[in-house]
């Protein structure tokens, strides 16, 4: 996202190359003496060290990053343009007031001998893990000790994907939250990209379209060990009736499989008979996990806290919990979240944060709601932004990156491309809620001056 | 580490399962009709995804949630003991000041529009990137935009696992920080844990004893992809010269590996020939990368806050490189540090915080010399302690696990056992000098009591 990085993101270089050849420690060097004196100004020295062809198998940079860049290379064309952002879904507002007065309150406490804490438990401070258990699990069985907490959700996939392995098979919804493809792909998860279907081997892809209600026709899918399931979903916005999920975990039950289900946006659904934790439905105890996470809830993007939910009912084949493994995983490859932002998550289940956090996402969800009537207004086929805080507008017939192009061009609005979010996605593009009131109704004024009259 | 967690700590349930066999997605359902039924009281249902073999390859769990456990165990069987912990290496002392009001005011500033941020770059921030660089790399070639600002080396270890993947082979020293070995285990870079020389297939350890002056002899060390190499040591507290990482660096390149670089401890150098960076070695940008941390050098255990250098010219043997991947995997599954730890690195690294984190360090070293000179006076083998923060006690011929329950017995008194650092581990303890002034000094008085007539 930075410009930092852009000097280092040409995947080849273009220097000849001059390197020694390994296998499996066994020594074949081909040229270690001239490698020992100073190289031609023009020779790129290599390692030995084979690259990992699970990331070769990447097709472009991660979905935002690129996105950063193309809004980065219209800016230098337009140095006038004001730019108003509706792609990554990134927060705007500040945090609320008793929640940033807690972590306020834990950074200062950390220059005296009575507020100082070293390393927290990995697993997360017990009374976070309580107070979250307490706000969202209690009622549907979970404990706290159930509960880790992490430096976010995006955070907490990678470490998923390590725990489960290579060798596990894998479903995504698509379109869907581009890391779970992604780090399936960078595990070995998944064969290599194909062209001609735009998705990558073995990845099982279940498709969501407003035909099927944006939930999968699970007859037609093929049964895997896991099942990513981000409700409500990003980036269509579509949020799961309950009997939608008790198929859901029917299917998984029946074929042994285990979802691990992304609650990141939970908090935004509003119908009643939509679920906010899969944990609602009766049996999921025992073939799902769940995760979620503070940013969208209050504001916490840049603080980065989290939290994964893995039921002890949770079993491998063999038996064990998998509650085991992931344990042995956040206390081998995680440290714990910076006290401070566990300060500011406690203060979030307090009933002042807690009301605060409600209000903060009330507000993006009003912004949801003018960008859903605008694109309804203007004759767009609109999707969510009813119970999320996405809402996914189609362009029948058009490339999504054609699409972004055209709205960065006429409006000077950054949007997501719904092709980034996989294959389904194409046709659409993702508006994002999280903005300012003023941008939200500039932005719609754009749209109405440029796409009024179509 | 917490009690919250002891609950699943049994490795395989006890209880009879039922379970659906899959394949790869190819159903073999042995009881699918069974499992949708409620199950009997004293079954345990499992899903059919199989446990990952190589987490299974792991032998206890994690060292220190180990040590964490033996210490709770003595506590309840000694309520009125009042425990002095040289154990895992953590901090005691306040956060600097300066560095605490930086975070407290960055806290503050989240509640208000101006002070607010989202989403951060996940490589960091440009600023804290700069300083990093300006502080301790800029001198030895290094450039900004190759350093990527993260939540601590431990959580980057295990980012750099998931980059290399599974067909990459390890060396480490024996003995080292777990996480290396733990992380290599659960990449499946190695073979199944041997009993007989207590440690894992594939996987070379390259023994550091007083007799080599705990560098390793490379004449016999086996040519890998990865070389983890932590400097100064932890556990042995061994800094090497200038000659030895001349040496290491020549191997690395003869044999096309990567140096994993881990310099967590390298600001406790203070004899001007043991280099604080590998990228005081010339050639190094070429074969080595470099992870370190705010943990031991400002007290930011808690507050988590990390750096990891991958130098542009560091390549795969295609050419590639490692940059190019490190950057995918920093934005794929990793989404930017704190904002309120980075306003805290930031200020470490201003002229104040600076100041008052050498002052910090140089307190706990203090701590590591009464150390080391009791364990002196009392007649043991004492190493390291002098450019490091870990005094390495030798107790020949006795398991370490045995010293380190005659310590706690004896003298209320946790320290790490050598053995949980690696089969060269054995016959010595690891003595933290982490800790209060006033605590140190009564754990000398206590060790002078119990070990001063042997």
């Amino acid at each position: 996202m930075a410009d930092l990085t852009s000097s280092f993101c040409s995947p080849r270089p273009r220097l000849p190359i001059r390197s020694v050849n390994r296998t499996n420690g066994a020594l074949r060097s081909r040229c270690c003496k001239v490698r020992c004196v100073a190289a031609p100004a023009q020779e790129a020295v290599t390692t030995g060290v084979k690259r990992n062809e699970n990331i070769q198998k990447l097709q472009a940079g991660y979905l935002f990053p690129e996105i950063a860049r193309r809004r980065r290379a219209h800016q230098e064309k337009n140095p006038d343009a004001k730019i108003i952002s509706l792609g990554i879904g990134d927060t705007t507002e500040p945090v609320p007031k008793s929640i940033a007065d807690a972590m306020q309150k834990a950074a200062a406490g950390l220059a005296t001998l009575e507020g100082y804490s070293g390393y927290g438990a990995e697993q997360g401070r017990g009374e976070v893990r309580q107070a979250i258990c307490d706000r969202f699990y209690s009622h549907v069985g979970r404990k706290a000790t159930e509960i880790f907490v992490s430096d976010g959700s995006k955070c907490d996939i990678g470490r998923l994907q390590m725990m489960f392995g290579a060798s596990t098979s894998v479903a995504v919804q698509d379109p869907s939250y581009p890391v779970y493809v992604d780090s399936s792909v960078i595990m070995g998860m998944t064969d290599g990209y194909d062209e001609s279907s735009k998705g990558f081997g073995r990845l099982e892809y279940m498709v969501c379209r407003p035909e099927n209600d944006f939930f999968p026709d699970l007859s037609k899918v093929r049964p895997t060990d896991l099942i990513f399931f981000c409700n409500p979903n990003n980036p269509t916005g579509a949020a799961a009736t309950r009997k939608q999920l008790e198929e859901l975990v029917a299917f998984a039950r029946k074929n042994g499989s285990i979802i691990i289900y992304d609650a990141a946006y939970a908090i935004y659904i509003s119908d009643p008979e939509r679920p906010q934790s899969i944990f609602e439905i009766p049996g999921a105890e025992e073939c799902a996990l769940e995760t979620c996470s503070f940013s969208k809830y209050a504001g916490f993007t840049g603080v980065r806290l989290g939290w994964t939910v893995v039921p002890e009912q949770l079993r491998y084949s063999d038996g064990t919990p998998v509650i085991t493994d992931f344990n042995r995983i956040m206390t081998t490859i995680f440290n714990g979240a910076s006290v401070v932002a566990q300060a500011g998550g406690l203060a979030c289940l307090q009933d002042e944060g807690f009301k605060e956090m409600q209000e903060l996402v009330s507000f993006y969800k009003e912004n949801a709601a003018i960008l859903r009537t605008t694109f309804k207004d203007l004759g767009f086929s609109v999707f969510g932004g009813e119970d999320a805080p996405y809402v996914w507008v189609g362009f029948p017939g058009k490339p999504s990156w054609d699409v972004f192009a055209e709205i960065l061009e006429r409006c000077n609005i950054v949007t997501t491309p719904g092709s980034g979010f996989g294959p389904a996605g194409e046709g659409f593009v993702r508006a994002s809620a999280f903005g300012h009131r003023e941008d939200i109704l500039e932005a719609v004024e754009r749209f109405k001056k440029e796409f009024g009259g179509r």
